[in-house]
């Protein structure tokens, strides 16, 4: 099983190796340690969980490396979700380019404002939360995406999990409980700022 | 300085303080060890950072321990910040409560958009991308939070660093490059889906 600190690596290369314009067909561990402010040795020794081999004054075959890195991080599989709050912060999630071409595939939003439930969200139906379990166990969804108040996180966790999904991705800034088979992502983002500011504070 | 694991853990703290009922006066290492999936050795050891003295039964203070959080963390400081991309994740952040609760303080959203130019988001005015240098500067504004796409990111940051900001948040997914004495934090969200579906997968 590869560490998570190198699989986050692993994702900022597969990135930066994507961002590349496509005239470019090698990349160096110089290259990639300048540009994302890692150590070209630890770019290297990341890399041979790739099971890619570099050519000395060369560096690595752009396409070659990015289908790897694409397997190593299973980009390619589909995630059939739902996000369950459709203000601004679920509706950004739902039409993110970037989730979308990475394979999160949202089959719907839902709310409990009447005004919003029944609409679309460009393709994304937004439906009544009671019909959430109903939904995923239907179409058999496996993440669940969490963007309601702290205050009812709890609650539309246990209604996920208790439908069938395997992972909660919760962006509610409340510590959730869920069993041992369900894997839970927290995205605090207060805390991102909240550290931010120390950072700042400190060095100015 | 704190490390910057304790940090998060110490936010964490609070986050759960500061859910707490009104009438609970005190609490234990227990109860947040419990609560947010820590040691309660580990939640005393981060505690020493507090200078607070938890009573053998009964735990620490809660108002109290609130407030040495508070301090520590410099919650109460405000942050003057503008936002770069008034898309809805943008949208989002400037109308997050936990964010304006937290004391950042968004003067203005910017964009390119003439459709969204000119008008106001809540009493948040958005301004064109033009504008963005001379407002940073006669505001002071110190942090700049970045959700335009990564191809455009890294001319904006480099807008809001001329024009004097010390912290960078970035939404984008994009390797940006900033001085010395400007903090960047980076929030990649893409990743965050692509680790929670690795785990998953890896569980299942």
């Amino acid at each position: 099983m590869i560490p998570w600190v190198v699989l986050e690596r692993l994702y900022l290369y597969y990135s930066y190796v994507e961002s590349l314009p496509p005239e470019i067909n090698w990349v160096s561990s110089q290259m990639l340690g300048e540009a994302l402010g890692i150590s070209p040795d630890l770019v290297r020794k990341d890399m041979t969980y790739c099971d890619i081999k570099g050519k000395p004054r060369q560096g690595y075959p752009v396409q070659e490396l990015k289908s790897y890195l694409r397997k190593l991080l299973k980009l390619d599989v589909n995630v059939k979700s739902v996000i369950v709050g459709a203000g601004r912060l679920g509706s950004a999630l739902a039409n993110y380019d970037g989730l979308r071409k990475n394979n999160m595939q949202v089959l719907a939003l839902f709310d409990v404002d009447p005004e919003k439930v029944g609409k679309n969200l460009g393709d994304i139906p937004i439906l009544a939360l009671s019909e959430l379990e109903g939904f995923v166990k239907e179409k058999h969804v496996q993440c669940g995406v969490i963007t309601v108040p702290a205050n009812s996180a709890q609650q539309v966790c246990d209604l996920l999990v208790s439908a069938g999904v395997r992972a909660i991705w919760n962006f509610a800034p409340a510590a959730l409980k869920v069993p041992h088979h369900v894997q839970l992502r927290n995205e605090n983002i207060v805390q991102g700022f909240v550290l931010l500011r120390i950072r700042m504070l400190e060095v100015n």
